[in-house]
């Protein structure tokens, strides 16, 4: 037998492959029906945006969560590319000068660096719509009323009540260093609302019961606390040469964070208790659930 | 009996107030489910963008255009109002620095100016999301079939192939002007696309016919053609008092149009034929689409 942590790391590598080779053709089809021209500028800033690596583990996290409710796995894939176009407009944007004024990202330059700013807000934005045009488009072979929903809930995770919201939160934050409970809400929007909207994605995809739907959804809660955690945890422990970017940053910002609050002991216990209760949520669907449980040990103790 | 033109005023009016109204309800409400929090600074943000006046002319359009097929008033009024974040949006970050640099929009402080840019960023990025929030809401009521291919329509009208492309073509067009075929196309995308949209939007919410739809869209087409074409006209012949904005602007940053290649005359006698076929367009309905007709020449003929 496998280890389910070996299969998890297969898995995660295949999602990402699937991802790319289906952002990359989407981005590449010339002209849509209602299109009148795709501006050649604009399809490689975003190409430069989506197609730029990543773990892609909130595609990971819908293509497993369909898989479970025996979702059809080629949707499955269209909804995934369509959260992934939500997920690199955000990085997009947040990289901006005006945000967060990054000039790299994952070794690359970032789009305004590559492109130019005009460019580089016009691709988030092109990105942003264009997740919708994908999750609406006739070749997502899903009923109209799933589509609808996941239309609703995808804009609710990403919009002023979700992670752009969080985003004003955390670009406030930088003046005013917010209490526990603030920086519990803040990162439950920034980061939080998108990993939720991926383990809710496969049930609803895959027509599940409301219940396993909230139980995915609260599954997809605890991971993106977990995520974040995690996150906090190496900018305040790990070099900058084990995270590949610059470590300290959040301190430096003066950015509350729960590790900052309340130490390395308590997160790493605080870490165990979410894995813990993540993988309660999953028993009732037993074994075939190995691989979301490896993909909550992964979350909560990533290195980078 | 009241002239049309008399009835275009007050039903142009009264869509203006609708749609503020429900767009001021709308971002007042509180948190929605799946929602953690409505930040307050991105909210204010969000308003000052979308409740900044505004002739209206897309949502007028499409609560007629759905009157025309006796689509539901009350969800042809919710399809409005999503249309009209995207407007706002894209008006949101073409004022920003990066992209036209306008410290002020209808007389008031752009969203950058009034807050800051990277909050102007978000309030975009939060309208767009938003607007689809609208079209996928419980609140519209339409059968999630309409709802569906609302959503890819609006999604191609903004993005890549649609709006955000053109405003991509537009950006070129500062440094490298391009041929009369390249303004066409910029055009379409930039302004047409939506008002086509908006025009469209009516007969697929009331469950029109293919055909209906089709003639519909391309009576938008019409229009937005000469929407464009008049305000191309204005930028040449207006002063800027009577424009309310600087006059001038397209000749100064040297981008070509069809009225500074044809001329005058040409563009008016363009503009008249444009109108007597949008008419044309819709002499199947009758009586009916008087106040549409004259809508049209509203668009070809306006002052500022």
């Amino acid at each position: 037998m496998i280890a389910p942590d070996a299969i998890f790391d297969e898995r995660l590598h295949a999602a990402a492959q699937s991802v790319q080779t289906l952002l990359s053709d989407l981005l590449d089809t010339g002209i849509l029906p209602d299109e009148t021209a795709r501006p050649e500028r604009l399809m490689a800033a975003m190409r430069h945006g989506v197609l730029n690596g990543g773990k892609r583990m909130r595609p990971f996290l819908v293509l497993e969560t369909a898989r479970l409710f025996d979702g059809p796995a080629e949707a499955a894939l269209r909804v995934a590319a369509a959260l992934e176009c939500i997920h690199c407009y955000s990085l997009v944007h947040d990289d901006l000068p005006a945000m967060d004024d990054d000039d790299l990202r994952r070794g690359q330059p970032t789009v305004h660096k590559a492109f130019d700013e005009a460019t580089a807000i016009l691709a988030g934005d092109a990105l942003l719509t264009y997740a919708f045009d994908i999750l609406a488009d006739t070749a997502t072979a899903l009923p109209a009323e799933a589509k609808v929903a996941l239309t609703l809930k995808l804009a609710r995770a990403s919009g002023l009540g979700g992670m752009a919201g969080g985003q004003m939160l955390d670009l406030q934050a930088e003046t005013k260093t917010p209490d526990e409970a603030g920086i519990v809400t803040l990162q439950a929007m920034k980061t939080g609302a998108l990993i939720r909207f991926a383990c809710e994605a496969g049930p609803i995809l895959a027509g599940a019961s409301k219940e396993d739907t909230a139980r995915l959804a609260e599954f997809g809660r605890k991971i993106g606390l977990a995520f974040q955690l995690a996150d906090d945890l190496l900018d305040l422990t790990a070099d900058s040469a084990t995270l590949g970017k610059a470590a300290g940053k959040d301190a430096a910002k003066g950015k509350g964070t729960l590790p900052a609050l309340h130490g390395i002991d308590w997160t790493r216990a605080r870490l165990d208790r979410l894995v813990d209760e993540a993988e309660t949520l999953l028993s009732p669907y037993g074994e075939k659930t190995d691989v979301l449980k490896a993909a909550a040990r992964f979350v909560a103790n990533r290195k980078n």
